[in-house]
């Protein structure tokens, strides 16, 4: 069995680099706290003798032989960076408890037919650059890697610059090598398994999502003399904008999501007319269809309303991702894993994206979900309790050690 | 005659400190680049002999002695803070136009009875600390110097601060002294004058207004997790108090004013619903009745809002302020002044909050307002002619000549 104790000193370890004092986690991808968080997992790496490898997009590879020098890897693995609020969990459960897994096949003298590797992806979270799963996306081919060095943060620093800062621009291709599976744990950041009181869910795939850039231009004028019928207000017209969204989530009903996350007003002066707002705006819904009426009905509403406030709206799809589903024979393996345990299951379709989803297209793949207070992500009092981090890993551990001995 | 391509030459100078790419002015209140401006203003003043005190709240008073050592000092100024993105001449045009009334009563060898006080008063903008027109109304005793003191920007700099890093926390108190008469001249920000083909605005007053900071609170929560019946999202209750705004402007026609202008969201993530949101709210009519009818309805409205979106609303009045009528005696000499000058002129009222407003309750006051291109202001596009800030300017040293002499 793996050792839940040295999951849980390590997950708080990691938990240490960008802990914020409301008990979360500031890891921005491709920041200096980002660099030390990697370091720290090189570090743990090659302490256990394992050879790291980075990749063009920075994505870490640390690769554990097998017996048979003719066989594909199997991957497992998560990503390390966080939202500017996040909490300690989101992702780095999956890399912590691979390292576990890695750790406790040392321990225990086990040595696989197949190798391992254990992987963190570059900026999962989306947050900083725009695209979530920017580096697995990378090395599945979603988004070519020029494009994907050229993207902004708000500040105008490149993903070429931040990356180059850190030292995490590697000399291996970042481009999907044969694998023969991919495995990751990570929390549900949703409630339900929580409320069923599941200890594990076997992901069956992952919903599809759509997200936009927005940019509405009105005029910068005086609060006090401008008249209503002079006003170009940019800020009314998003206001209009995202009620839109959350008006198009509801009328999906409790599958329907649609969310204005991010928001600058300019000049952003209280007694000015605001003439210039940017915000994102993202939809999912686990049926890729109603994703494509939502992407076809959304520029069309929201350009009706711009048009309305006379403050034109310039709108740029992001990306457009189709639900994925997971591979059978690996998600299998999770369900037996679970089974062999005792533990409490049930199926569940994931609500996040995650670089499993982008992996999924060139290598078969599957998740494990462990349950969080509730059902809380994205949010610095994220929590889970350790015995439910050991009961994940333990799975983890188990439909790896299956595949890779198969 | 005052010299108009030297009031021209010297707007131009004071523009240069603090201009923007686009041709405008960030001269935010109490930071280096006020100070720059500040002590440009400083030399130039005590290059015409004239003795500078500053006051505990950084308003900068020069004097020019008069024959008459008994006479109360005829007051005359505006102030040199700007919007984060401002234009050249909201303030500076009343300060400098001030400078080169002082300027010319040297060259002419005028000598007033009464002394004449040149005034530039701190933070006329209110957008960094949330209370426009700070300095005057500190001086006139509205705002308590503690208070004031305390006041912070979105750093957490607080205004104490702000005046001792930029050196200008003068040793007088702040507080009226008795005074003849105040005179400010200002660009009307607005569109009448340039419309009805105008020179100068005689100001018979400025509207009322009140001026809000909101606090929603919602829950950080996974944006593709969260089903809608589960959110708690701060940016959606803000959008509809948005829209409530702009709705209750129209609700009073042509005369109503209602802004959001500051805005931030935390935290500000892509794929976070938001947890909260803080924002400016300003509402302004000529008419208090109307202004003490919408802070009686805004509260109660947006309470509503918030109470449906589930996320609390807390909203702080920061200031409620009358409609102030200036003195009929000093309005009178601006009328005279102009017709005189042969000027083409019309009564306004100022849709702005100007100093004079403060300085009005101790002192009899008038305004001298001259078209701004397009009525544009509080926008870097703010544009006059070098004629029309001369014609402003020389009503103004007439206006004071004939207090000061009386
Ligand atoms: N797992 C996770 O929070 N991923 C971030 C990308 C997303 O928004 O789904
Ligand atoms: N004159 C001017 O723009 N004052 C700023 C204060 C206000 O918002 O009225």
């Amino acid at each position: 069995r793996i050792d839940g104790k040295r999951l849980w000193n390590s997950l708080m370890a990691m938990a240490e680099i960008g802990a914020t004092p409301k008990g979360g986690v500031k890891r921005l991808t491709l920041t200096e706290v980002d660099r030390a968080g990697r370091d720290r997992f090189r570090g743990w790496c090659e302490a256990l003798g394992l050879a790291v490898r980075v990749d063009a997009i920075g994505n870490m590879f640390a690769r554990r032989e097998g017996r048979d020098p003719g066989r594909l890897p199997v991957l497992l693995g998560s990503h390390l960076d966080s939202q500017p609020s996040g909490g300690k969990f989101d992702g780095a459960l999956g890399v912590i408890a691979g390292l576990e897994v890695m750790r406790s096949m040392a321990d225990l003298g086990i040595v696989t037919e197949a190798p391992v590797e254990l992987v963190n992806w570059t900026d999962e979270e989306g947050s900083r650059f725009g695209h979530s799963l920017m580096g697995s996306g990378a090395w599945a081919g979603v988004y070519p890697l020029e494009k994907v060095y050229a993207l902004q943060d708000v500040d105008g620093v490149t993903v070429d610059q931040a990356l180059t800062a850190i030292g995490y621009k590697g000399g291996h291709p970042a481009a999907p090598f044969p694998a023969d599976a991919y495995f990751e744990l990570h929390i549900e950041q949703g409630p339900i398994l929580e409320k069923e009181g599941k200890a594990i869910g076997i992901v069956t795939g992952a919903q599809a999502q759509v997200w936009y850039d927005a940019v509405v231009t009105g005029q910068d004028a005086h609060a006090g003399t401008t008249p209503p019928a002079a006003r170009r207000d940019a800020l009314v017209c998003a206001a209009r904008i995202i009620d839109l969204v959350d008006r198009m989530m509801r009328a999906r009903g409790e599958d329907g999501r649609g969310t204005v996350g991010q928001l600058h007003v300019l000049p952003n002066s209280r007694n000015v007319v605001p003439g210039e707002v940017r915000f994102s705006v993202e939809f999912r819904h686990p049926d890729f269809a109603e994703i494509e009426r939502l992407a076809a009905q959304f520029p069309r509403e929201a350009g009706f309303l711009a048009r309305d406030c006379g403050t034109p709206l310039q709108l740029t799809e992001l990306f457009r991702l189709p639900a994925q589903p997971f591979d059978a024979g690996c998600v299998e393996l999770v369900r037996q894993a679970a089974a062999r345990l005792g533990l409490p299951a049930r199926e569940i379709v994931s609500g996040a994206g995650h670089d499993a989803v982008y992996v999924a297209r060139s290598v078969p793949t599957a998740m494990i979900f462990t349950p969080c207070k509730d059902g809380l992500s994205h949010n610095e009092a994220e929590s889970i309790e350790p015995e439910e981090a050991e009961a994940g890993c333990q799975v983890l551990f188990e439909a790896v050690l299956a595949r890779a001995n198969r």
